[in-house]
């Protein structure tokens, strides 16, 4: 039935571009949004057109803002200058600051060292992080737990240890809740060597 | 975060309406959108205008089309007219022909009837379905296997016999490539019940 009508297939074309989404989700959402209320789907419309027009990267520490100058995060004057996280994307922040443990600055690379998918440190925001670096500052580096993100780590280390800036790199380990039976071997491998004395 | 970006915040709460999609698969696709080129977030606005305004219910059976007149189904002079294919929503036509054991018509009920959820016959596609049935017609009742199903079957069941309009229910047992030890027992049941001899 799709093949013959043409504006259904393509709205579960797009659609199935989305991350996740495959074509049994797409098709399924292509008749849910065919049977919801004109305002629902203009509305939804609206958004992506006003995400696009509105949202862009913060010019120093990349995050996504729909400020005019700095991120809300680089004005607010309760944060620390002295300290500042690196994350991979702008959706990690949401992450750490969920936490509530972390009151510094951010600095977004937009990605992580891949040679194998062509992203090298100069396609990251790797000389704006380098720049803003000033003496005494300490980098926590929150990247993600795989290949690309500990590329990335050892990469940062080396230089920011010729920068003479303290960095760190957050701990790996049993999530909290977590059950040893369920954990993976590196996991835990990683987790006794960085063995917290109680 | 995401409260400070308003229309960020927006396009996560449109997108969290549609089913199956939480808040967090919502943020994720949100910031999947948010990094796409332009021209993909204008396509799928597009496409959803586009399903909105072209596509309508057939008058005949009440599957979407685009056509102007009949649906393709209701058109086709290689389908027969002497049995009917009775479904509840339009995407079921999609499962039916791609059985490819079916060569009738189509009738949607865009619904089933439902006392607690207040659809009643009279709010599904019923006494249209009365209305074009012709004497020595058949009709298949591809409802779903719930209660809902169950209770559209017993309620079109007992008009049909009035009408002297032979009809059958898809039968019900367990799935081609299914395991018995995998199968609740309410279908193995309906299975032994209508056991097929061999």
């Amino acid at each position: 039935m799709l093949q013959k009508i043409p504006s259904l297939n393509q709205l579960v074309h797009e659609l199935s571009r989305l991350p996740g989404v495959g074509p049994k989700t797409a098709q399924r959402l292509a008749y849910y949004i065919l049977r919801s209320p004109n305002d629902f789907v203009q509305s939804l419309r609206d958004a992506l057109k006003g995400v696009k027009e509105r949202v862009h990267d913060c010019p120093l520490c990349f995050a996504f803002t729909e400020e005019d100058d700095l991120c809300h995060f680089c004005k607010d004057p309760m944060r620390s200058d002295d300290i500042l996280c690196v994350v991979e994307d702008p959706a990690d922040i949401e992450r750490v600051e969920s936490s509530g443990v972390f009151r510094g600055r951010y600095h977004v690379l937009h990605g992580a060292i891949s040679p194998l998918d062509g992203i090298n440190p100069q396609d990251l925001k790797i000389q704006a992080l380098l720049d803003r670096l000033k003496p005494g500052q300490e980098v926590i580096l929150a990247l993600d737990a795989d290949l690309e993100g500990d590329t990335t780590v050892l990469y940062l280390a080396k230089i920011l240890k010729d920068m003479n800036i303290k960095a760190s790199r957050i701990a790996h380990g049993v999530p909290i809740g977590g059950d040893i039976d369920y954990i993976d071997y590196r996991t835990l491998g990683r987790a006794i060597e960085n063995r917290v004395q109680v």
